[in-house]
């Protein structure tokens, strides 16, 4: 597509040199498309009596209508694509909100587990204060 | 679109008569964009010199290539539709995975509460032993 060439193609097996910037390959693409369009609407009976002029009108329109099936189609998906952002947008906002609350889970979890640790060092304390308080006499006089 | 139907359109200066499901205001579109491509055409100054044919020709290469953009502009859309999705299910694997390690989290935040609240009340009985037993003798002593 970058320097202007002349490309020869064949088209209602007539050859037509075309000049411009697309590359040869493309053009044979483009070709060939309207060779198969050409041979679709040279199918039809009711074509044969048609003039040379309604024919490639026919063939304009005919090709035009893939053109807007195809525009049709690049409206939908844009539709598509974006429903699909808002959906990425709407999981990525559940998501962040769950990580916070994640986040204040973890938080209280530590709180929790050190306030366990104290309970248990404070019910530990006790337990010896009691066990020496109950059994203080008792050793101080088997000694 | 449901019943056959003729629809007068002018391209090119010219009336044709279009028989066909297509609805009236569709085939007025593509007439317009038809003349619109002509005019587009007729505009350029190589033109004039080139046979009927060979506009035509020209015609249908450039609505074709319409055609041909559109296509690449569906491929791609569609690839970004795929990647949406891929996203999409990217992130609710990761929601869900969140979701499960929030429930773990709450589990064991009932636990570790109810664990406290066991630990509080052993705590305030053993107080309340120990209170006793210090306290006790000279309550007696008291009555």
């Amino acid at each position: 597509m970058s320097q202007k060439a002349n490309t020869e193609v064949i088209i209602g097996g007539k050859v037509y040199t075309m000049s411009g910037y697309e590359d040869e390959e493309y053009l044979q693409k483009v070709a060939s498309y309207i060779n198969n369009k050409l041979s679709e609407i040279n199918g039809l009976d009711s074509i044969r009596r048609l003039s040379a002029d309604m024919r490639s009108i026919l063939l304009s329109i005919n090709i035009a209508d893939d053109y807007y099936k195809a525009l049709s189609r690049v409206e939908k998906l844009e539709n598509d694509v974006r429903a699909k952002e808002q959906e990425v947008y709407d999981i990525k906002h559940e998501l962040i909100s769950l990580q916070v609350k994640l986040e204040e889970y973890e938080k209280k979890m530590d709180m929790l587990t050190s306030q366990n640790k104290e309970l248990e060092f404070e019910k530990k304390n006790l337990e010896k204060a009691y066990e020496d308080k109950l059994l203080g006499p008792v050793n101080s006089s088997d000694k």
